[in-house]
């Protein structure tokens, strides 16, 4: 029996491995490969302006491309204070796409003078799954929380050394994989769209 | 007779010009002095979350100081696929206080992948008037249009040379002042703060 493959839609080392872990442990019997096995398929624009709409939009060119369903998150900080901005533009925040420590040390800075009752936010997460056929399916998952005033803690990427979630003290960056994934806005997405892997593309 | 005086509370020398046009334009009978010319006042900290909270901020807070009504402004841009942001952080996007160059490339690069059709922003204004005694009044005034991809024209400051008026191709840089004034977020809040600083401080 041939296990059917899916392909993770991205690039991020960081967010392949919290892919698997969270796939995995959901108990589906896929084999899960990242879009870098395919080295014709080109990223695609991020131009949408909701989670929803990058992750489907990502989701969409892979699997066309690759004609294997696939599973592409989008997801990102939303400030209280901003209107939900950073939002779907987190990982270019400061101008330089992925660049965690810029992108984490403008918002510090653009926040400095925000007094600690109001540093609310949440990390939101977008899970979207597309099969070659044109199918699709979209979760969202979301974690609540608030903004340290400066980084702590080694794990994780992104906006989690600043990010403390409700019912806690610690950062997501303090937290162990597992533990975060238990709670994290991506966990709880890519928790929700596991049956739906199952059920369409397993 | 003694003109009476109004204490302009800002700091910013364009400002300064722009309100000082628009007030003399209204023809108020006040003579208008910069915060500057009271070296002891310190600057308040901006920790409002909208344009009219940080705007009475200031204006209470010289008013207090001085002894004389005060006027104060909160302004910025509001980008529509940023839920509003830069908003009050406008003038510190990039983390570096008033460096008008630093903010603008900065939301132009955040900004990067975003299409034309979804570059839609507003700047806002809100104008206050404080008396020493604790009365306060603020409106707000609003102009609407979309974000170029390049910064254009000499005159204004801040985010203008990419913001282009709805119904008009020129950036709002690319406007003579009084031009700009006649439509301006700032023009508008002002010229309705007018009568009440007739009616409270004249």
């Amino acid at each position: 029996m041939t296990v059917p493959r899916l392909v993770l839609a991205t690039r991020n080392p960081h967010k392949i491995d919290e892919l698997r872990r969270i796939l995995d442990g959901a108990g589906l019997a896929v084999h899960l490969v990242g879009v870098d096995v395919f080295p014709h398929v080109h990223d695609v624009v991020e131009t949408g302006t909701t989670f929803a709409e990058n992750a489907l939009l990502k989701a969409h060119a892979v699997a066309a491309a690759t004609g294997l369903p696939a599973v592409a998150d989008d997801s990102g900080l939303c400030v209280d204070v901003l209107g939900g901005a950073p939002g779907v533009f987190s990982a270019r925040w400061s101008g330089r796409h992925g660049d965690d420590k810029a992108n984490l040390d403008l918002l510090l800075a653009q926040l400095a003078d925000v007094p600690d009752d109001r540093r609310g936010a949440h990390f939101a997460c977008a899970a979207a799954l597309a099969l070659p056929g044109g199918v699709e399916r979209v979760v969202e998952g979301r974690l609540t929380g608030c903004l340290a005033r400066a980084p702590r803690g080694e794990h994780g990427f992104g906006y989690d050394p600043v990010f403390v979630p409700e019912g806690d003290v610690r950062t997501t960056a303090e937290m162990a994989p597992p533990e975060k994934d238990a709670i994290s806005h991506r966990g709880r997405a890519f928790r929700a769209l596991a049956p739906l892997v199952g059920e369409l593309a397993g």
